[in-house]
């Protein structure tokens, strides 16, 4: 019996009961002999509620002030998880992020782990403890400043002591069963995933999935850390995330599914730029004002210029929050770029297939848009990897999009799970 | 203008207005030239409420995570005013107790203050900031651990911090105008004292005066540090606690005044042991009991024997709180003391009055005991030190006993002050 990391989030942990009751979790762990470390979120709504304090006494809350503040949620949740297991007559000892070794850059509210150094928590298990760290913060290895990981911060830590602990699993708890072939509250026939490959998660992750962020697993799949994504209600196996399926028999006669499941995203929006000069350096001028604009975009697409005009449109898609700041950020150098005129379309919905047994399938594409068109789907972008291919769509198709791919690949089971699927926030 | 240390409690920062009230308040040191290093509670009931959430996931919650979980609340108070100071063009960082160098023992909920080595405080002021610090809390020297200070602690943080850091005032902002000659929810007539001395002022807080903690006074008389009690509400002057009096006048012509104030407690209980042996070594036997218990007792009176049995009583007083465990512990050494019977009385109440200048006046006991049996008032114990008088009456008496003092000697104010008088609590 190994070492175990085990992270729950804020909606595992809300109420004193939730913590009684994840209290009860961890000690079974430790029970069945395991050394157990467990990374916590702040309970349920803290984060929010202490977001919304700091709007009323600051306009713009600063890097740091701000961090200061938002780890009091986990204070709280680990300190009192802490004394829910001393309770049931176990020996708990609670870390912040600064005293778990987690040590991070010195970019405030998205801080990147640059290092982790967990000899308190070593020391705590080898006195038989139970380790209890609180998720999302660490401390800046130049300034000593508290600083917090950003989204999916908690999990990041979790997979992160992972690895510096070398433990056999990093156990992630959520609210929901596991990680599904499609969104069960879009498809009633989405199926748990026993087993997915680190790069067919990232894809899902990076296409609209909630369930693990793309960071987290980037991490795990660096330094070979199993996940298990699993509910802290039901306490049923869930999905398992790592290099090799743990249920292929010896041989590996058993061959990975073609498809790991269909993602769907609609919190992002599409921009056209509108006769843009078909000569070299103009894409580049284009993106290079909005990464200048630190603005993260997702797809882009470029189609052949009309050869009549010389003139070609570029379209990308980002997050509908950044939209303002991306069309202020072209505005600025229309002059110098002399494009015809901007499009900005919020409508939209991102339909992603995952699959990497899709490389060596080449049907796969030419299913994927004979469901689409079948459910009466227009397709208005398409980009490809090597193991996915995302097309957007009026957003209000997505739902009919994501349902035909899913019966189309076979990955409709035979009954409708009753889940609840929601998404873990940090 | 030197360095100042303002400390604000709980109810100073209740809500965000609260938090940008101070900070208005801060801001206008600042620009007065001081430097400013601000010490800072939790927000209004915060800290109740996760005791409350303590006691829901654990019947007895331990030290350490106790200390862990009750820390979060200053982190939060501490965080938003930097904000809010910042928000008015100004810099500023927070610090935790760890952070600012509070070096307590490793006694948890309730640890003192062993040393405190602000470097990180005097880096951020050299720098040009204001440094908030949280107070209340501190780390353990051998442990590495987060403790905290127990009652009164915020006061003693931010007086231990004034004496590191060499500054020429602790201000001490809580919600009432200063400290009073009584408490002015019972004698409508009483006066702000402009001025008294640290040794007055440790005797009126271990008599009951509850705007500044004995533990606080006597840190800041070992050091020197002048304290200024003020209001974060009216910005008047309050009362300043320090060695000289600094309204007097060179060559010291100006006496100090006979009587500081009038104290009252109705917060502790009388036991009685009836029939102890009179002879030597049975108090001993009595106190020593009490203590292995932990209890603190407060006055201790023991009557001369009757000749014709050879017993006394021993009467002294301790917090209600700890009446049961006081009564447990006699209990179990009643044989071997072979007293008679114990009595308990929580309907008690204590008052006390205080002054240097007693010493140098007779008369003073003589007109105390006349006002209060004018009042009609019974006495069942006396207590005396060499600047202060202490009585033990029926708790319904005491209200009537404090007026009928503090008009005996003068300290009537010619009109009705109004003001709320309440407890900073932490």
């Amino acid at each position: 019996m190994g070492l175990v990391v085990q992270k729950y989030g804020g909606s595992s942990v809300a109420d004193a009961e939730g913590i009684k009751r994840v209290a009860r979790r961890i000690v079974d762990a430790k029970k069945a002999g395991h050394e157990v470390v467990v990374v916590v979120s702040a309970m349920g709504d803290t984060t929010d509620e202490l977001i919304e304090l700091a709007e009323k006494v600051s306009p713009l809350p600063a890097g740091r002030e701000f961090d200061m503040l938002l780890t009091a949620g986990e204070r709280i949740s680990m300190a009192l998880l802490a004394m829910a297991i001393k309770s049931l007559g176990h020996e708990a000892q609670s870390f912040t992020g600064s005293q778990a070794g987690v040590i991070t850059d010195s970019v405030h509210n998205k801080a990147r782990i640059i290092d982790v150094t967990p000899g308190r928590i070593r020391t705590a298990l080898d006195e038989g403890n139970i380790a209890i760290v609180a998720g999302f913060q660490g401390v800046s290895q130049t300034s000593k400043d508290i600083t917090t990981l950003g989204r999916g911060g908690s999990d990041t830590t979790a997979v992160a002591l992972a690895a510096a602990l070398k433990a056999e699993v990093c156990e992630i708890y959520t609210d929901v069963d596991g990680v599904f072939t499609a969104d069960p509250r879009v498809v009633k026939k989405a199926r748990k995933i026993d087993w997915i490959a680190y790069e067919d998660m990232l894809e899902l992750a990076s296409s609209g999935s909630k369930v693990l962020l793309d960071r987290c697993v980037e991490y795990a799949r660096r330094y070979n850390i199993p996940i298990h994504v699993r509910s802290s209600f039901s306490g049923l196996p869930g999905t398992i995330v790592s290099n090799d399926n743990p249920n292929q028999p010896e041989g590996g006669e058993m061959e990975q599914a073609i498809i790991s499941g269909v993602a769907h995203d609609t919190s992002e929006a599409k921009v056209t730029v509108v006769g843009v000069p078909d000569k070299p350096g103009e894409a580049a001028r284009i993106f290079r004002a909005i990464a200048d604009a630190e603005i993260n975009i997702d797809m882009v697409v470029q189609n052949v210029s009309a050869a009549s005009t010389g003139l070609t449109d570029i379209s990308f898609t980002l997050p509908k929050t950044e939209g303002q700041k991306a069309i202020d950020a072209l505005d600025r150098v229309r002059e110098g770029i002399g494009y015809e005129s901007l499009r900005y379309d919020d409508a939209i919905g991102k339909i992603s297939l995952v699959g990497a047994g899709m490389r060596s399938n080449p049907g796969v594409t030419a299913t994927f848009f004979e469901a689409l068109s079948a459910a009466g789907v227009n397709i208005e972008l398409i980009s490809t990897s090597e193991i996915r291919i995302s097309v957007v769509t009026r957003a209000e198709d997505v739902n009919a999009a994501v349902q035909a791919v899913h019966s189309a690949f076979g990955l409709d089971s035979e009954t409708d799970e009753a889940v609840v699927y929601g998404g873990t926030g940090r």
